[in-house]
């Protein structure tokens, strides 16, 4: 299997997570995004038409969206799984999973920084507040849902799920963007519990072959 | 079966076109988000803690995030299937999906294009290319999708699934802000064929109880 990634890229991050914890042997092939390489027409035709990391391939069949790739993965490679299969626990880490990859992260990638600071010409600080909003907004709602239906020390009981992959690049991200996290207190201590974790130290960023210090 | 839902959200409209094409009769239970009432104390901690519309509730179980309610539908409503069972033709339902509730709408919805409004106070015209950028970028990928993998007169053969739950909505939202489509022939060759279908007629904004002209 080919992994299509940027260490940067918490999209990508979320795939790492699942393939480390899976097990899943991988050739990571590095795309620059912060210099276009995900727009190159080889890339797009190839690999993955929506231009973008994170993408798989494997025996000829290629495929973007990180969530959609853990979903496959999960048919590929079912141990540990990901996203369990009785409904109801299954809806809930999807509910999360979907709540950052909807409504969080959209907002603070790398593309709509950059869209802010090019296009738009905002201040330095309208942008950090733009981040720190769409944080807040998300993250309070991160939060109430595992207050309601959560339990550790993984978002949902002893194991990790998609959500974990989901949660764990986004707190990343944001403490990389110098956010207060101090009001979210189950999902930093979800954030730690996963840190300590040797899947989830092997698909940080600072581990990948491509990692730039900042 | 009770449907939070307001008549303008592209993601309840996703979750009324789910309900349509399975036939599972529910109320519908309108939110106005456009005067706040998805942060009222009493939904957020009844319903729906993410704040957000659409959600669904049944025998005492609530769930939100729009994706993770059809595939929930799926288990409990499961004629006919929105995502497949096989995991390639599953992928490529998932990714169109995952390209159009990641990638475009939320950088297009009600709340982000406030923001730019109220708080950014980004020019009329600075907001409708902000707007035009998005669907530029995402609807190219979602047409490279459909180039690469589709065929009608769905997006993925002869039946609906979650990818055209997701596209028709994202399609009317696009056309109700005046952009031009007419580069993505084979996205509005499959918004036009869901148009004559009865489920997608039943789930328009138009036809909900909470419709006001705009």
């Amino acid at each position: 299997m080919q992994l299509y990634s940027f260490f940067n890229s918490s999209t990508a991050y979320r795939v790492r997570i699942a393939l480390a914890l899976k097990g899943v042997p991988f050739d990571y092939v590095p795309v620059n995004i912060r210099s276009g390489e995900h727009r190159a027409a080889d890339y797009v035709d190839a690999v993955n038409p929506s231009a973008a990391v994170p993408a798989v391939s494997e025996d000829g069949f290629a495929l973007g969206q990180s969530l959609a790739i853990v979903d496959w993965l999960d048919a590929r490679h079912p141990e540990p799984r990901l996203i369990p299969a009785q409904p109801e626990q299954r809806a809930r880490v999807l509910e999360l999973s979907c709540l950052i990859a909807c409504d969080i992260h959209p907002l603070n990638n790398l593309r709509v920084l950059k869209y802010l600071d090019a296009t738009l010409q905002v201040a330095p600080e309208q942008k950090s507040a733009w981040y720190n909003h769409w944080i807040e907004e998300g993250m309070s709602g991160v939060e109430r849902l595992l207050a309601k239906h959560g339990g550790g020390p993984w978002c949902f009981g002893d194991q990790p799920t998609l959500a974990d992959c989901c949660l764990v690049p986004q707190i990343a991200n944001a403490l990389r963007m110098g956010c207060d996290l101090g009001a979210y207190s189950r999902s930093m201590a979800v954030y730690e519990h996963a840190a300590a974790h040797p899947a989830f130290k092997r698909a940080e960023p600072k581990a990948q072959k491509d990692f730039v210090a900042p």
